[in-house]
């Protein structure tokens, strides 16, 4: 069980309009439903896993959840199918200039990805480094790469933006969809 | 917003063991499970979906949701990869011995079954009707055939039993895996 220290704020109804577009996920969000809409792919971004430890009934068929705690994910956030191939994705933010912490991913994450990418699943991270304010799309096998050595002697505990820039896929920011990355999966992943 | 009046049982530790193997979601869990250990398929069921209220902080990093509400969930509940394919389906209980109430369903989880059939991926209910203690997969394009006409003159409410006798598939239930529904998908649904 974990703790996410702006969970309130998000999901209660105060949210501001203007903080729409302002996160990675809302950002994810839009653009899942801009695929939908048009017929381009299915994608959702799964349930935030939550258990509940009491409910109460103030009135029939009306269950209020009064104790629940967040639980750590066992997957990745998003998945679905595009043009008959099985996609899945986690989104990752990085405060950090010149390179992503490995510990951003949890061991089951990539436990998943690599499950995924061995039945023939296109499996990959979308990476936004705030400061710099741009977005990759990286393919899970680069990830695998560094996360396999990571504790090695000569391994390291993040990956540089350097190899964002050599191996993965930047992303542009738009107004509709907001991130296309299925266009760079089109482009660049579809013939693995 | 809706209750879900067993929850409250469901969601606390005090299951008893006893009860695993009881019921069809702990039926398709074991079995999913199954597949992922033997690197057979990656099928996940989803979080049930939460709207969360209020969220208190007694400690550091310790959130405990205090107010949160179940929500109608927008996809069907299970999703994954098979072989390279992509798996969606949903599963329904029924007490009815001669048929299955087509209001089981909720009409978004129809709506996501038709795009994801659209997409190419292989969409389907597992049915168990507990009066005869049979399951069947039902391929989703015979439940859109009585869902697209529930509403005429001649539509129905229901799938009858007859039909799932001679357009679905029944799976035997074994010990492992319990219910061992992509055998069915191998051998008739695969080609799709």
């Amino acid at each position: 069980m974990i703790g996410y220290p702006n969970k309130k704020k998000q999901a209660t109804k105060t949210v501001s309009y203007a903080k729409l577009g302002m996160t990675l996920e809302s950002d994810i969000d839009q653009t899942n439903k801009y695929y939908l809409e048009q017929g381009i792919a299915v994608i959702h971004k799964k349930p935030t896993p939550v258990q509940v430890v009491t409910v109460n009934y103030p009135a029939r068929n009306k269950a209020k959840i009064t104790e629940a705690y967040y639980k750590i994910p066992s997957t990745t956030d998003y998945n679905g199918i595009y043009e008959g191939r099985y996609i899945d994705f986690d989104a990752k933010e990085t405060a950090l200039a010149t390179s992503m912490p490995l510990k951003n991913i949890h061991p089951h994450q990539v436990d998943h990805l690599k499950a995924v990418h061995e039945q023939g699943g296109i499996a990959f991270l979308i990476v936004h480094f705030k400061r710099i304010q741009t977005y990759y799309l990286l393919p899970a096998t680069v990830l695998f790469r560094y996360w396999d050595t990571r504790n090695e002697k000569t391994g390291r505990k993040s990956i540089p933006l350097s190899v964002f820039e050599n191996e993965a896929f930047e992303l542009n920011f738009s107004y509709q969809p907001r991130l296309d990355y299925l266009k760079v999966v089109k482009a660049h992943l579809m013939s693995d």
